[in-house]
Parts: structure tokens; C-alpha cells; sequence
């Protein structure tokens, strides 16, 4: 019978309204397991926790805490931006990991993140072996950009493509209801630096001809002032009204973000961010029209409120399976989300290769793009619109979503020796 | 037996997620006397659709597509930003009303919107009675900005409050898990240009020491800096992030609006609008922080997916009591939401004069914010809390709400004499 071990789970990158879910799938698989796994730790501040040898000791939370994962935002044990240099820059790094794993007998690997943590993964899971200390390490797929590759679609991505539609839909009524006398043109801000997923998620809001959005603006495709232009102002004339999503990233042919357009404060200091004042400002200059706009930031990948029902079950089901892989010998490797059919939506778990994961982005394939570069196709809205099915509303109390605090125990050091980050 | 006569409805001002409740309140209250009551008749486009003889037939609109009103956000019928002038300025305008509704004789005015309606209202019933037109006029109380006298609350900004309160909170717990490594300070922009009531419904989320939002900036408290910057560094050190709610209307001591702070595109042109990049800029420069913001703007009023069960009901029955008070003969009334009791909640329908009602705006009272002018007092929790209680989930199809759009089937013009706005 294979030896117990301990296990150690963290959080990676930009947190989603579901990667609690697939903590949530991991804990809750671990202590079904408890002859093969014995403790499972998380990483305080993701992979931070492990170089500063801070664990959290998630045995010390209940069974209702961690169900409560499952419907609570953010990254319940801290998430971390720090990005592991390579084997070669910085060997101490990745040696002070394996060293912590080994003071805490730890067998298992969990890292939940994106393409930079599959790297990591794939890195600390080569040099465990390299350095002859048995380790599994397991990548569970997360990021809200749905740029990881083999995997059908990332988890955290069909929330945020559900509330950026449901958002767009309903800004849409509302402009719609007021042109006559009020703003023409809406433009609403949603992320995706170098992939237009998100911006894409906007379109499934116009089912039907005339709808809103009427126009994207992806950073796959260079942004033309004067086709922009000409494209408003031919769809307020049309519809009375026109609404934009744009993502943050949209450049210029040149590679410039339109977002660091050289906005400045009265004092000629760089204003910062946002590419949706840059856009309605040139609307107003160009067209003259009454303008709006909103940048949802945050709030999109933190909108647990408006989840999608199969983002929690994909993202749920990784975590589960990131386990049910360790414990079935695999290593290096990622449970992704295989699409079986789209009409109906069928999926089921599939392993992927971490080498094959690693720094590999997946951007929106142009035949996802009309031809004129300002919408979806149908065959784009085929791959989206079973990712934001079905609703997964939290429990609520006072009238707002009831998310869970864990308790985050800190398990005694056994090393003690500081790690300077 | 009184005459039967036919009755006009307009929405007035910004849209609600919920001013459509009161619209099918209006109409399913009208369909049920019709003995009194012939044909609604709503206004293409709010009020201009009376001045211009743009009147809809709700009775083409069938049971099921009324009742859907219910949960669909924005103005169904059209909503305008106009207001109508002095009587003594434009005695024309009020004259043409009367000439539109005697032409399809209407005996019944009722019109939804806020503080500038109201006195439309008031005024319409007036030169009527002046005139000799026998026409009751009622109001309907609509307003995000909660700032209408006399009610207790105005439908549409429990769903607001509902909105920014889960939104923060979402956005708070995301900004603490990823601190550590990333964004320390977030920024959310919300609306209300003169009084503070959305930003106040921010502090919600707030329900036990320490959680988000930590700041919030009312703008009836004048923005002080010095004050403001030592909060957030304050706040930054003991919690680790800082979460701010701001108002699109804070203001200096001079009176001058912060979202006016002269930013200015690369060419020298104002960039208008947008509190929150300001005060994120602000807090970048004097404290070096990484931040983030975002500007909820029309997403927060059009948001009807997480509307407010409370509001709903009151938008709903403000609706259905305006034409009850019409058939009992008022004249120049609102129904008002009256308050018996906080806890439990418990509250019914009255009547305010509108001459009482027009052309006063409700600020929050001071003690509803805390000495140091940075949240909410226990006071003001006790009056918000209320409002945002319940959910009341829209229907969904294909991941997405399922909001109705009505024909909108144009009454054949009686006068057809054009009327130049």
C-alpha cells in the first residue's frame, strides 16, 4: 500500500468568482482519502506560503466551511502575483519549495492558476525528481482570460463571460429606453490584456438582430479610428443608439494600448487605466454624441453573485480530479475540460500534459471574429454559449451573498529559517 | 356612475432596474377597472410622446408580456431627459399636454419619474384645473438617488443599493486575497450627484469590523486630501488592502466637483467624468500604492438580475396604488412608501401632496454618517438595510435574463399637428 503523505494546495494570479470551487474540490476529495492523503495544507498567499514556510492547516476548517468555498469569491487562503524565475536565474527558489515540502512530508502538489503556474508546476515537479524527492504535482486550471491551451475552457472564464453579458444586455435596455434624449453611445470596459475572450462573452448578449453590443473591439484586432468611427455613427443612425464593449487591451496596429494614450491630470501626471474613457472621448470628439461608460474591473471576475452554474461544476470537477490524479500516480499533468458536443453541451475530465500547457496562450481564433473585426460569429457563439448555462445564486442573508471567512490556522514551522522573497 | 375615459402614463428621467414594475403595476391595476378606465395609453419616449402625439396602445401588449415588465429593467415605453419649463416660460408646452389629452381623452395623468416630474405633475394639474380640463394627476415616485421627500424610500434605489452592496463586497474580498503581491487600494465609483445614498449602501457590505468597504466619500462631507490619504494609509496598514466607495458627486470645500480635476488627453482635450481614476491617481502619487477602480455607471441602475425583492414590491405597489388613488378622485398626489416599523420590517402605501413633493431633495441626514465623515452610522444601517432585503431573480434563457421588449403599437394621431420641442 502506497505511503500517506501530506498535501499542499495554492492559489495563483488573479483570483476568480470560482477558484474557491476548485479548492473546494480538492479539500473535500483529500478527506475522502484520508488513508493516502493526511494533511492538506494551503499556501498563505499562494506559493508565498510555501517559500516563507506559512501553511495554513485547512483540517482545522469544517465540513460546512469548505462546502461554502463552493459559492464564495476570491482566493480563500490568499492568492499570490509572483512569478517563479526560471531553474537557471533563481535555483534557491525552487529548492527552498522542495525543502518545505520536505520538512512537512509533503507528496502532493496542488497549484491552481494560469499559464505562468503550469510553468512552475511543470518546473517544480522536474526538479523534485531531478533532486530525487518523490513529489506529484498537479496543475488545476484557473484564470478568467480562458487562454490556457488543450484544456476546452478555463474556470473562472464562464462566470465572467455570464456577467459581462447579462451586464451589457442590461446596460443595453436601459441606453435603448433614454436615446431619444439622453446617451447615444455606451462603452463598457472588461479585461483580457492580450485575448479577447471576455470582450467576445459581451456578444452573446445580442441574440437577435440590433441588439446590444453592437460593437467589440478585440485586442486581436488592430484598432482603426476612422472604421470605428464610421461604424458608431452608422449604427446610431441605424438604431438610435450604440453600445461597445472593448477589452482593456485593444491596441493600435503599431502595438500601443489604447489605454496608455497619454491621458494626463492637470498636473501632467499619466492617468492610468482605462481604455473606456479613451474611446468615449472620441466618440464625443469625433461624432459630437452624448456618451457613457463603465469599467467593471474587479467586479467582473469577483461577481460569485452571477456565476455560471457550469463554470462551478467545471471548476469544481478539476479540483476533484487534480486529486484523483495524484492519487492515481500521475504527475506533471492538468485535468482539463474536454468538450464531448456543444448542442447539447456535453463534457467530461481529460489530463493534459503540463509540458505541453506551459507558456503556450490561447487567443480567439479569427474565424471567431466577423470578418469586418467588430463581432462575434456563429460558430463563436457556439463554442461560448454553453459556458455560461445554468445559474448557481449564493445563499444570501441581510440581502447580500453570504461568503465564508475560513479560520486559516498556521501550521507550526518546522524549518523556522527565513526565506528572503 | 363616474365616465369612463382613457389614461396616459410616462416615464420620466434615468431608468431603474424596477421603474418597469411600476409600469406593470400601473397597467394590470388599469386593467382591472376597466369600467372606469378604457384605454393606457403610455408615451413613446416619456413626456415627449404627449407633446408629440406619440402615443403607445398597451392594450395591443398581451397579459404575459405585461407581467414580464416585472422583471425587465430600463424604461419600456422610452424614458426622456426633458424637462418641461416655467409656466410662465413656456406656458405652450403645458397647453399642448392639455390639447393631446383632450384629443384622446384622457382623464387619467400618471407619471413616473423623480423630483423635476413631480413638479411637472403638480404643474399639468394645475393649468388643467385652470383650463377647465377635468384631469387627475398623479406621480409615481422613480428614483435611483433616494432623494424624494416625504417617502420613506424612492423604488429603484433598493436595487441600486442592492447592486453596489453585493459588488463591493465581491470586489473586498478579492482585493484582500491577492494584497499580499498585488493591488492594495480599490476604488468604486458609484452614482449620486448630490446626495449620498448609493455610496452610502456601499457601507452594507460592511457588516463586521474590518470588512470592506473601509472608506467611503459622500458628497455632502467635502473631500479633504490630507485626511482622506492618512485614512488609507492607516487603513492599508492595519488590514493589508483598502477598499473605498466613492460618489460621482464628491466635491471640494469650494464646491468643486472632483471628477472636473482637469484630466486632459494627450491633445489637450478635457477628459470628462469619472471620480474614481482621480482619487485612485491621488492615492498612487502620495502613497505609491498599486491600485485599481472601477465605474459601475448605467450597470449598477439597468442591474435587475440582483434586484432587490423589497423594491420590486414597492415599485410595484406605488404603481398599482397611483391608479386606486386616481379612481378614489386624488388629484396632485404620489403615493409615498411609509415605514411602521424596521424591525421587522414593515411598511404600506400613503398619499403625499405633491406640492409638498416637488422641488425638494432629501440628503442624508448627518447622523447617518459617522463623525469622521468616512461611513455609515448604525442609524443609517437600521434605515438601508431594509431596502435591499429579498431576491428576486428575473427568469433565464440560454445563461442570459430574459427581458421582454413590448410592440409599442402607435395610436393613429387625432391631431396630427406637429409640435416643435
Amino acid at each position: 500500500m502506497a505511503k500517506k503523505r501530506n498535501a499542499f494546495y495554492a492559489q495563483s494570479g488573479g483570483v476568480t468568482a470560482v477558484i474557491n470551487a476548485s479548492a473546494c474540490g480538492v479539500i473535500e476529495t483529500a478527506r475522502k482519502h484520508k488513508d493516502r492523503i493526511g494533511k492538506l495544507y494551503a499556501g498563505r498567499n499562494g506559493i508565498l506560503g510555501a517559500l516563507e514556510e506559512d501553511l495554513i492547516d485547512t483540517s482545522k476548517e469544517s465540513a460546512a466551511a469548505i462546502a461554502a468555498l463552493r459559492h464564495t469569491p476570491s482566493g480563500a487562503f490568499g492568492s499570490a502575483r509572483y512569478k517563479l524565475k526560471s531553474l537557471e536565474a533563481n535555483r534557491a527558489e525552487y529548492e527552498r519549495l522542495i525543502e518545505v515540502f520536505k520538512a512537512h512530508d509533503i507528496g502532493y502538489f496542488f497549484y491552481n492558476g494560469g499559464g505562468d503556474s503550469a510553468d512552475t508546476c511543470l518546473k517544480v515537479s522536474q526538479l523534485s525528481g531531478a533532486m530525487g524527492y518523490p513529489l506529484q504535482a498537479i496543475h488545476v486550471p484557473k484564470t478568467v482570460d480562458n487562454d490556457l491551451p488543450i484544456t476546452d475552457c478555463c474556470p473562472g472564464f464562464g462566470s465572467v463571460a455570464k456577467y459581462v453579458a447579462t451586464s451589457i444586455r442590461e446596460a443595453g435596455f436601459d441606453v435603448e429606453s433614454m436615446a431619444r434624449t439622453s446617451t447615444k453611445v455606451f462603452v463598457l470596459e472588461v479585461m483580457g490584456r492580450h485575448a479577447g475572450w471576455i470582450t467576445a462573452a459581451c456578444g452573446l448578449a445580442s441574440e437577435a438582430e440590433g441588439e446590444a453590443p453592437h460593437i467589440l473591439l478585440f485586442p486581436e484586432i488592430p484598432f482603426d479610428q476612422d472604421r470605428f468611427i464610421a461604424k458608431v455613427e452608422a449604427t446610431v443612425k441605424r438604431a438610435g443608439y450604440c453600445v461597445i464593449g472593448v477589452s482593456e487591451g485593444l491596441q493600435t496596429a503599431d502595438g500601443k494600448f489604447l489605454s496608455d494614450a497619454g491621458l494626463r491630470d492637470a498636473f501632467g501626471h499619466a492617468q492610468l487605466g482605462g481604455v473606456a474613457p479613451v474611446i468615449a472621448n472620441l466618440v464625443r470628439e469625433k461624432l459630437k454624441l452624448k456618451y457613457h461608460w463603465a469599467v467593471a474591473d474587479y467586479l467582473q471576475r469577483a461577481a460569485r453573485h452571477i456565476a455560471s452554474k457550469t463554470d462551478v461544476a467545471q471548476a469544481y470537477a478539476v479540483g476533484k480530479a487534480a486529486v484523483e490524479l495524484a492519487l492515481k500516480g500521475h504527475n506533471a499533468v492538468m485535468p482539463a475540460i474536454v468538450r464531448k458536443s456543444s448542442k447539447p453541451y456535453k463534457w467530461s475530465i481529460g489530463v493534459a500534459d503540463l509540458a505541453k500547457v506551459a507558456n503556450v496562450e490561447k487567443k480567439m481564433p479569427r474565424d471567431f471574429i466577423t470578418t469586418d473585426g467588430f463581432h462575434i460569429t456563429a460558430k463563436c457563439r457556439t463554442y461560448l454559449s454553453p459556458l455560461i448555462q445554468g445559474e448557481d445564486f449564493p445563499p444570501f442573508r441581510n440581502g447580500l451573498p453570504r461568503y465564508v471567512r475560513l479560520k486559516n490556522v498556521a501550521v507550526p514551522k518546522k524549518l523556522g529559517t527565513p526565506f528572503k522573497l
